[in-house]
């Protein structure tokens, strides 16, 4: 089931991944262990032909007459996610938000580590937040000299975003976790993840506002 | 500028207004009031053929030879996304994320009034959180039928989190910005924006494991 390396594939296929396996996880809790294609397609709101062509990106899954095997799939969807790996997190930024996705990425039962945490306000650094000590963000880049980091959550106001992302990016973290409500910019070898808070509000409002235009 | 009624405005045009508005907003912030179409366009990543046509959904705003007015445009952009009322906000599931959440909320600037919280543990009931104590979620629907709610979060686990959503619709509750990691559904007027942020880590751990996928 080797992945055909000579496509790219598309970034709506991907983020549909994680999609498919909350509706397995679920179907696993419910011990449903096999689903046919039609109502894995009902259940997700997907076409059968939609997941078939998703899945096939991956050397495909189902089989003709069975269906999908719903362990096999989750383990498999996972494993393309790069969860059965571990990783190491740091954080910059110990707010409110910071502090509660330091919680969630640490008690997610996906294997996210978090490693240390960064903070420029002196009432926060030599804190101890679920036993990670709070730094001074003046010593990241000699942290990230002597540690190899997987992911790096950016959870600092807008102005001092672009700035710890270029150190993590000079510092060799492989993904970026942004969370400051403004576009930055990865080079080298940085992925970088967005989730802008304030735009989804905002988009709904706007549909409170025009509900003539929301599809449910 | 009205917005011509007739036709219904894509989601995909929806998404990037907060966009726009967040680099006129950092257009201002550097006191700069005029911007050409070439130069926003390169701000933003858009052609400018694109940000022209998105903004003809509601009128138009560029002038020929002039460009961009930003303030006019940053406020014009604010009321399309209903940014110049404030909204009633209550939120379920006071754990970190939902603290987090209401304090965001709370201080986003744009004006969001935390009015009540509601959790199902006993320890966190009566709690006050800002201001704002917590109560007992089983008096969510007495809540709710004496008061205008605009903006439900919800921040409960995903098992509660359709539930909740269930009784937000039926008292009337505009619109749910929901972050159980879970797709659940609203009926009657209310409208649903999702945040899945375990989906959103799960695309990044991909990227990092597939970077030939990645398009920075």
């Amino acid at each position: 089931m080797n992945k055909k390396q000579s496509i790219k594939i598309s970034n709506a296929v991907i983020r549909r991944l994680p999609k498919y396996r909350r509706y397995l996880e679920d179907l696993l809790n419910k011990k449903i262990y096999r689903i046919s294609s039609k109502d894995l397609s009902e259940l997700i709101g997907f076409t059968a032909s939609q997941i078939r062509q998703d899945l096939n990106n991956f050397g495909g899954f189902g089989q003709q007459g069975y269906g999908y095997n719903v362990k096999e799939l989750y383990n498999e969807i996972g494993k393309i996610l790069g969860l059965d790996s571990a990783y190491i997190v740091i954080l910059v930024g110990v707010g409110n938000l910071g502090q509660a996705l330091a919680n969630y990425a640490h008690f997610y039962k996906t294997g996210f580590i978090v490693n240390a945490m960064f903070d420029i306000n002196p009432k926060l650094i030599g804190l101890r937040i679920n036993g990670v000590e709070v730094m001074d963000v003046e010593y990241l880049e000699e942290y990230l000299s002597q540690n190899d980091i997987d992911i790096g959550i950016i959870c600092t106001n807008k102005e001092s975003a672009q700035d710890i992302a270029t150190r993590m990016c000079k510092g060799g973290v492989k993904g970026i976790w942004n969370f400051a409500p403004i576009d930055i910019s990865v080079f080298g070898n940085t992925i970088l993840e967005s989730v802008h808070l304030s735009d989804s509000i905002h988009t709904l409002t706007y549909y409170i506002n025009h509900p003539e235009d929301y599809n449910a």
